[in-house]
């Protein structure tokens, strides 16, 4: 399936000269959604994963399927104050300014693989501090997946440390 | 399996006084999670439901996994000013001000048949305002599924023109 002509682009969207790439087309048609899961699900078959890490919000439309897929957990990352447990944060610095995650502290065991799953490789940065979080947690990142990446932005070189691997490039 | 054993409390939060129920604890368990899902793709099995519809973010946890179980799209209900596209709006009240929810306008075609999954029933404000968005659509509610309900806080009385099941009640 062409899962390119699923996606549609949003001129000026957040702010004006972005072209965002709007996966809720996607998402909407049954078959192309369940095209694109099973896709990740495939690519991480050999990669004996534990558990399903995505960074919110939209890490959680396509994380949530793959773990369901694979039959393993899944953990949210979200911003700071939206996780009612313990946790701890991971503060990563912006164009302008710097931003927070948080991942709860009892959510991964030490040891346990991980793969993180997101809607879009962009600058890496979102999943950059996702990845640290694992790792503060004694967690090992064996896979980073994305529906979308802009090869542009050269996000790749930011997370040259870990496999990447992504469904559809511009 | 037992799978309020798998819910964690935590106290006062958001704010004091308020027990919260932890979802996380229950994610990140892969057999509980799977367990969760499962019965709700069961209890939709003979809804002959077109497509899943949840709110941000909690709702994309459990809607996208039972979308994809069932084989049909999923389609985000969000906060204003987060989807790209055209949106209609739906305001409504809160115990202390109102807040508001939208939906892509193209998202939901006129006669589709539509389940709404949530985390949580509390009040049933935001349930009854995603099912709202897809009435002005054309859709029809066919469902609303929760994980949990608190029915001591009469949720059900505001949703009592549709169908509502729960898998786990307080």
């Amino acid at each position: 399936m062409d899962l390119r002509s699923k996606i549609r682009d949003i001129k000026d969207f957040p702010k004006e000269g972005i072209i965002f790439k709007d996966i809720t087309t996607l998402l909407k048609d049954g078959d192309a959604f369940k095209c694109a899961v099973d896709k990740i699900i495939q690519d991480l078959k050999e990669k004996d994963v534990d558990i399903i890490v995505g960074p919110e919000a939209r890490g959680f439309l396509m994380g949530t399927p793959v773990a369901y897929g694979l039959g393993v957990g899944f953990v949210p990352v979200r911003k700071p104050g939206k996780l009612p447990g313990e946790t701890v944060k991971f503060e990563y610095d912006l164009e302008y300014g710097t931003d927070s995650l948080e991942i709860h502290k009892d959510s991964i065991k030490p040891g346990q693989r991980v793969a993180i799953v997101d809607d879009l490789l962009a600058t890496g940065g979102t999943m950059g501090a996702t990845a640290k979080l694992i790792e503060k947690l004694g967690g090992k990142v064996v896979a980073m997946e994305f529906l979308i990446e802009l090869e542009f932005l050269n996000g790749r070189e930011n997370l040259k440390d870990y496999y990447v691997n992504s469904l559809i490039k511009y």
